[in-house]
């Protein structure tokens, strides 16, 4: 699916229908459970007597994504992925997604295929079907809202509220990265700011822009954990960083934590761009948010199954409720784990 | 569930997770297809053996609403319903929604729990379960995205693209007071904004108001159907006004359509109104759309079984394709039907 974009057709010219019957031509359908797609007052889905799942996400432009630097195709993509994301925390398959999106008049029919372009490019790497969704006008900017759904069978899903008394507390990837490549992407635009004739220097930083711009959801995690027959206890995807993720899974299932900040994984670039920005590493793992990684607890009995996973770090277990939410830190002391999450609320 | 409205509590003194755990409490299950709600990474929902049905909508600060009218407890009841009307317009029964709302500063928490406090009495009423959703800021105005889904025995889906030849057309209530509503209030508006100290007068307009404030959703007409054993063979709700809805049945079941005039019900308070704006009454039952009511087709033997039915007007018949779209006027002349609903995207 390849677009012109040296054209620029204003959506007032298609009006609502006609934007809908346009992005609408591109939609495939790959899922056998989808029975009726785009089209009609609601989608149609055939689960059997698989258990549904769903979840679903909102992203603001200025709140959660800024335009001056994410180009419309990667928000597309992102703004699916962080909802599959969710699928997989319960240990599910996503099946469908439905879109909505609030555009301004700012926006033309080129930039909607952009945007366009990069869910259905996230929905064929995942295999999920677009099956329906609202498109509508807004006065200032760009509100994206995505609805997953997903199926697995009862006795497979992982719920947040399992997690068990020496369980280990496991990670997927590597922290702190999408976080440092927001950083490295404000401090581009003030400096462009300041001079919109210098060149934003994004030299060497790939792979953290590309953990912020171009995010995937552990797909492969969840196949991997089938794969070595290791059902997790308990399971939550890194949206909001660890230290919120953490609480979440203590508080649902009535536990305490010992976390340990040498196990927690973090990649060379997150860690030297964390220091260039005087900035300690492991907060940025800690509060950083948007890595989409999946975090889980085991029993102690899968830990020979789990050890030599290259992408799996654990870093840390669970203790008794009472024993509270801990990090010890590389020098030994120990810290009260405590979250604001990324809060957006807080923003002015 | 009543709110203490006295107060005014802003929404950066709870922040996100707070907001969404204060507004949480409040939420009861009633569905035995809960299996889990809200507060993990997503919903679980057992369907068993029947077919699920997904519908979702995009309500606007500015575009769909306005919140100098619209008090909050009704913009949350309505945007529920109008979700929950494209579920029924299957031939489906509702059975949970997710809720996702994005709130600028200007919200306090007191503004969010009026919201939330309609949504939930549409819940009630209508016997459905809100089992997530998303809370997140925005720098502007209010969004409000529903994602409504529901279930059906394959064999009673009824979908838009079934219309036969010789098939009557019918729709349940009738049509424009919602329209005429909004009129009434933009202009009490536009009075109060020149003089303050005017009360808006409102008098003896109750019925228009509610079709716009406050509707309901058809599941009435559903019920009726099933108990008078008529499966209608295309069936649609109208949002956009019916002369937009008349156009989607037609190009999707691939026919043309007779509409009489004489025959659209329009209540007298909706025809008095629109008289005294200078309005063709006609014209605000075709175009005026957010009625909420059932456009469906139904088989000619089935026409004793609807005809005395007092909620359902036959107001015209499809013919083939190639006869085209046509409404027989009260005079007798015939008119090409032409709609572009209630085409958001060209507004400003």
């Amino acid at each position: 699916m390849e677009f012109d974009n040296s054209t620029r057709t204003e959506l007032s010219q298609l009006g609502e229908f006609g934007l809908i019957q346009h992005l609408s031509q591109y939609v495939e359908i790959n899922q056998e459970s989808t029975l009726k797609g785009i089209g009609d007052d609601a989608a149609v889905l055939d689960y059997g007597n698989l258990k549904t799942v769903i979840s679903t996400d909102m992203l603001v432009e200025g709140v959660h994504f800024d335009l001056t630097y994410m180009p419309l195709k990667h928000l597309g993509y992102k703004s699916v992925v962080v909802n599959l994301s969710d699928i997989y925390a319960m240990n599910a398959q996503p099946r469908q997604i439905l879109v909505s999106i609030a555009l301004s008049s700012r926006f033309s029919l080129e930039a909607a295929e952009e945007l366009y372009a990069g869910m259905l490019l996230a929905c064929k790497k995942y295999n999920i079907d677009l099956v329906g969704g609202d498109t509508t006008s807004s006065h200032s900017g760009l509100v994206i809202s995505i609805t997953a759904l997903g199926t697995a069978n009862e006795s497979d899903l992982v719920y947040r509220n399992g997690a068990k008394e020496g369980n280990l507390l496991c990670v997927s990837g590597d922290l702190g990265g999408a976080y440092m490549g927001l950083q490295v992407l404000e401090r581009e635009k003030a400096v462009y700011k300041e001079n919109p004739k210098l060149q934003p220097d994004l030299e060497g930083k790939d792979y953290i822009l590309q953990r912020q711009l171009r995010p995937e959801a552990r797909q492969d995690i969840i196949d991997l954990l089938k794969n070595i027959q290791v059902k997790p206890t308990a399971m939550i995807d890194i949206s909001d960083g660890l230290s919120s993720e953490i609480l979440h899974l203590c508080t649902q299932s009535n536990v305490g934590i010992e976390l340990y900040e040498e196990k927690i994984p973090i990649d060379p670039l997150t860690y030297d761009t964390a220091r260039e920005f005087n900035l300690d590493p492991t907060l940025c793992a800690l509060s950083g948010g948007e890595d989409y990684e999946l975090l889980f607890t085991v029993d102690m009995k899968d830990y020979d199954k789990i050890k030599n996973s290259l992408d799996i770090s654990i870093i840390g277990h669970i203790t008794n409720f009472s024993k509270g939410k801990l990090m010890v830190s590389k020098s030994g002391t120990v810290h009260e784990i405590t979250a604001q999450g990324w809060n957006a609320l807080l923003k002015k």
